[in-house]
């Protein structure tokens, strides 16, 4: 090809790929925004009626029937879409998005411990699956659009671009991270975020206070080598907390599965059970999202970088999330996860003589990165989150907690691309 | 295997490469400091002897006998450390590191343009070669104590830990990352640059002032659109230079070899043009490192980011370096392409209405991120370095430098693991 060829045919792909990604990023971050708007709402009105709880089964089986009646492939959820990445099929529904979104809301509104970044991430699977139907596109080229839109809806939610575009790399393969895709899940993901943020989303913003050795020395930061021995031995329960929430998933879902052969009856069982625990414990703050708390000073996740101290809020939420996920409630994974890791992480901190602040954070990822197999995506969204000051701290603690956690994953369709040892 | 046994394999695992990893980055890290220690004495020496310069071509010469005579192997330098990971060879001799570290004092007290990394790496990579024959480690943990090596060496030579052990997962092969490494690379790097740190060493801090829109919305900061294009088009640019800098270096090596069949005596023609560029131009900005300049105002790394304006330092310094380094002389290209691309940065910035500290920031990375195809590796160098605000412009500028520099590295053993496009 000459050289004015090649250029021509350059600009056609850079072309074609503006065309894709600019209303990839537009609508994915739009309905991100209205998903975010909702989830407050539903949240705001559970915590004025308490007594909605009650009718969680029922609502779960509304859930079920949905799917059940309307879902068809949508059901897969996030393994569809990587399924999808990795050997294109039938291609991502579009209806994956509206339901998804329903079953969301309505989890969150009757009370159920469920996340938030499955939800934005099969919008960002379902309508880039949409745009490569109407764009006809061929298989690897449809490969890249559902990457870039699992960045797009990741990015969105959490306010974390950078974060977004790493973990739609690296959350298809464990153990390997290929750049095919890495301009179109940034340009995904950084739009998103923005048009996000454009319709007035405010995310959470979590404080840590503590500042290394920065500028000390002259340099930016320095490590304290007991403080970072102190990190890594924390890290390693991270990743066996990461651990046993797959396995404890895992587990129960085909425990469930074996009960109540009725997929649209089973989130009825997670919802009494929910109910049950609630009863039991006597306390309401492992429902639903957990990062603030109505009450103060009760257990949530921007309280956990404060001086209070929680001792097994991290196990209790685990409970709750593994009881709603494995019974077909909708929303995900992340979110409990960051509260068990920086609950994990504020229980173990006066006990290691570590700051508070920094534990939580550096658990908040860990446990994340340890369950989803995404060390570097949990390092950016430190930095992207936390700032960068302690970003030694985050990176050991999220690659340890990535090796000790086993082969077991929260996405069943990652596949191995290098095992861990 | 039961679980007992295991543990015990695993914690045998531990113990094992905590032998190892420990002594390297104690020496890595203690050779590091030395070699910083000793730049800084030189170049103060060469300031404040200017005519020392009129024997760069002698010095040249004598750099080039020193390894015709003992360098047998370790001539390869960064390129014979990624052939032994990728393919176990006869080892890395241990004799690399006092040669490397000798002829980049050497090259540096004349006045050459060249870098120091080349020089971190080949130390990292000379006494992780040497562990590993001491310890008979099989090929497979041969290579992973090597990689680990070249992430000590560019961790403690920088003052950025995690860039350094990204960096080594990363150089290995363009467009895709291995994690098989990933807790050797970041326990050798973080241990080098904390020695490093206790022996006195003081990285220059560079100062990005430019906030984004750091907490405008509640939230870490937020994009700027007009700005974020405005980057993406002067990360073309880097992209493009960083394609020059690499061809130029491999064009005139070939050629040189071809003009000077000798390959002890071709420093000697690098130093005559050296000196005629300075005779030429007139100043003698573009020798050494030219991270801060004795004069004020004077092009710099540091005053790029001032508002002072440089339009074609970042060209000067190109040229100065590709004769150096394609003539044998040694150091490496990193802290060369620093300058240049923060010099490109500095002088696209009133062009393009950007703040010239964040272009120049932008442009420092970037340019590197092109020319040695690690985009994720200088996204954490800028947030090492620059602090977390600007991370998405930091993170566009290295990935598009990286797609637009083409498949020519300056490190020719990189293999290709996967196409850029």
């Amino acid at each position: 090809m000459s050289s004015k060829a090649k250029l021509l045919s350059a600009l056609r792909i850079v072309l074609l790929w503006t065309a894709l990604l600019i209303p990839l990023g537009l609508s994915v971050g739009s309905l991100c925004a209205f998903f975010l708007w909702a989830l407050k709402a539903v949240t705001d009105y559970r915590l004025s009626h308490p007594s909605i709880l009650f009718a969680l089964p029922i609502a779960g089986v509304g859930v079920g029937l949905l799917y059940y009646w309307c879902g068809g492939k949508a059901e897969g959820g996030n393994n569809l879409i990587i399924d999808e990445i990795h050997k294109p099929g039938g291609g991502v529904p579009l209806r994956m998005a509206p339901l998804v979104l329903l079953g969301t809301i309505i989890s969150h509104l009757f009370g159920a411990s469920v996340g938030r970044e499955g939800t934005a991430v099969q919008i960002g699977g379902s309508i880039a699956g949409g745009i490569a139907k109407l764009f006809n596109l061929s298989p690897q080229s449809t490969r890249l659009l559902l990457t870039a839109g699992i960045a797009a809806g990741f990015g969105a939610v959490f306010g974390t671009p950078i974060a977004g575009a790493i973990f739609a790399l690296e959350v298809l393969a464990l153990g390997e991270l290929n750049y095919a895709a890495l301009l179109p899940v940034a340009a995904a993901s950084i739009i998103a975020d923005w048009v996000c943020h454009l319709w007035g989303i405010h995310h959470t913003a979590y404080h840590v206070g503590f500042q290394g050795g920065s500028a000390q020395n002259g340099s930016f930061f320095h490590t304290n080598a007991l403080l970072f021995i102190k990190v890594c031995l924390a890290s390693i329960a991270f990743g066996l907390v990461s651990r046993c929430f797959a396995r404890s998933i895992q587990f129960l879902s085909s425990t469930f599965k074996k009960l109540c052969p009725l997929p649209w009856l089973r989130p009825a069982i997670g919802g009494l059970l929910t109910i049950l625990l609630v009863e039991i414990l006597g306390t309401r703050d492992y429902l639903g999202l957990g990062v603030t708390s109505p009450l103060p000073d009760h257990p949530s996740i921007v309280n956990f970088f404060t001086l209070h101290h929680y001792t097994w809020s991290w196990f209790f939420k685990l409970i709750f999330t593994v009881t709603a996920l494995s019974t077909g409630f909708k929303g995900g994974e992340v979110t409990p996860l960051f509260f068990i890791g920086a609950g994990l992480g504020n229980a173990l901190a006066p006990l290691l003589n570590v700051p508070v602040d920094l534990l939580a954070g550096i658990g908040f990822v860990s446990v994340f990165a340890g369950a989803a197999n995404t060390p570097l995506a949990c390092t950016f969204m430190a930095v992207e989150l936390f700032g960068a000051t302690n970003i030694v701290y985050y990176a050991a603690g999220c690659f340890i907690a990535y090796i000790t956690s086993g082969h077991t994953g929260i996405y069943q369709s990652q596949i191995i691309g290098y095992p861990k040892n």
